[in-house]
């Protein structure tokens, strides 16, 4: 089958062997892929991952291994941490924290970027007939954007900031603001920016922003340092800084301000599916106008350069 | 009168002008001083304080400029943050978040390491009968240790570690263990850590800890970066860490751990007088084990260099 492999190098191949479900798995034939910068990463050595790359998809379900069939013909979308199911995390749904999970297309499991890709049938959600696979394909971000408020209760009456206009940044300006929450998205892109806009976001670039510490709720959606001291800037004494970016300091970092000014700093990663299909679903946002491109896999190496690209959002890849 | 000052150097003086209380200000004469890190930070140029050094002390009110005039005579022990008791902050006692704060011996208010020292009545505490002034001078940085409690719930049944045996570290090992918290200190140093152990405190030299991701609280008190790295460790997913100092990374720092297992991680500083008093005079803690030596006022700067020894505690500093 046609698949985008990491190894050593980003490859399109033709000739990869179609995978085959194992007990309890469906095996899913891919419809539509998204490109996550943590595809990126892994090209640069993120995690040490080999493999198919990819964890966002929409697929339909061709064939399971297991009893409950119900499955089979339907569209999907698939929870990307497969974990244990024994463990303390696993019990409360927290396969994402499991000690001995893999991760789609990250960690010990091939990813989606191909025909064909495997996952235990309970990592399956059907899309619901009014979401297209070009929206339901933005449901394992937008259920890393949902994740902040599974983690802490944000009052509507706090000032929030979220910090960085990429895909993660406006998913979670979209969707906070589609909560109700007092928010404002600051960026460095005007036209990224007016993404959000037109859905009734507060936004202003970041050299027009008055750093202050101001905030109750700051959200670090820049990925990197000097995005993360500006954020720290930016918290009022006693607020919360959610961390939504991996970020490795490069220089010199003094953490005294997280202590002077008893900051909480939250990290956050994925989040649950059903949650953010129910907000496609209800079509408080929209995430069509993210899209920056389509590709047919055919062309995937060209869909990661686009990805590459500043002025992109988000570049899909469809597999026919 | 005698002074410790801190301007570029570290000076003993005997001719520093004796200070006069404010409006709402009393004049204390002082009796016992403690050292702290921070001034020992101070004098490597930390917040870039000028003046006299100190901020822990125990003394007697002899002169109040005000109408109150009840605490003359008593001894005294004073909260070091003296707000503007009109913002937000000052209403809900977080004085030492206010944004116009001075700060005893440490931002734009001369400190106690002097024969006097001025802070406003609201600030002072009368020290019980049963409490000696070397414990009570204790009360500022057990305050610190206390800050915790007062910023999150640890339930009884969760596993707390104490990273590091220095005297912050200790107060908080001795502080959560006489709240029926499950904690262990860990440390470098046998004879400090014994210290904890007699209170009855679960103790491990640092050399001989599994590092595993099993505490749902961390508490890093070491002040190094590789102490605030361990801590990380150590911390479980969706654990939390608390970190009480003040860090500076002078390497590069990988912030992703924050964020893959979404680590919590939450700035502590002072914490308020009363609580810490109570904690003292129920005697469920004892802390002059952590009395290392008491020096006169006159030999000041050995008390210094004693406090920067590795086999120290607590110095303190006694003014006849």
């Amino acid at each position: 089958m046609k698949a985008v492999i990491f190894d050593k190098i980003l490859k399109f191949v033709t000739d990869y062997p179609k995978p085959e479900p194992q007990k309890g798995e469906a095996l899913i034939k891919v419809n539509t892929i998204g490109i996550c910068n943590t595809d990126f990463e892994i090209t640069k050595g993120y995690m040490g991952y080999k493999g198919i790359l990819g964890h966002e998809f929409t697929g339909v379900v061709e064939e399971i291994n297991g009893d409950n069939k119900s499955l089979i013909g339907k569209r999907v979308v698939g929870e990307i941490n497969c974990g244990c199911k024994e463990c303390d995390y696993c019990k409360q749904g927290l396969e994402r924290h499991c000690f001995n999970r893999s991760t789609l297309g990250i960690w010990k499991r091939e990813g989606c970027f191909a025909e064909y890709v495997c996952l235990p049938v309970s990592n399956l959600l059907e899309i619901p007939d009014t979401v297209k696979d070009e929206e339901a394909v933005f449901v394992e971000p937008l259920a890393a954007a949902l994740e902040i408020l599974e983690q802490i209760h944000i009052a509507p009456d706090k000032k929030v900031i979220v910090l960085g206009d990429g895909k993660l940044g406006l998913l979670i300006a979209l969707t906070l603001n589609a909560c109700g929450l007092n928010i404002m998205l600051v960026g460095k892109h005007e036209e990224k920016l007016s993404i959000a806009a037109q859905q009734g976001v507060k936004t202003k670039l970041l050299s027009e922003l008055e750093i202050k510490k101001e905030y109750d709720y700051v959200v670090e959606a820049t990925g990197s340092i000097t995005g993360f001291e500006t954020s720290l800037a930016l918290t009022r004494p006693r607020g919360t800084l959610v961390l939504k970016s991996t970020i490795a300091a490069s220089k010199e970092f003094n953490l005294a301000p997280i202590v002077i000014d008893e900051i909480t700093v939250i990290g956050s990663r994925c989040g649950q599916f059903a949650a953010a299909l129910r907000l496609l679903e209800s079509r408080r946002i929209d995430v069509k106008p993210l899209i920056s491109d389509i590709f047919s896999i055919d062309k995937a190496i060209e869909a990661f350069e686009r990805n590459k690209e500043k002025s992109s959002v988000k570049v899909l890849v469809k597999v026919d």
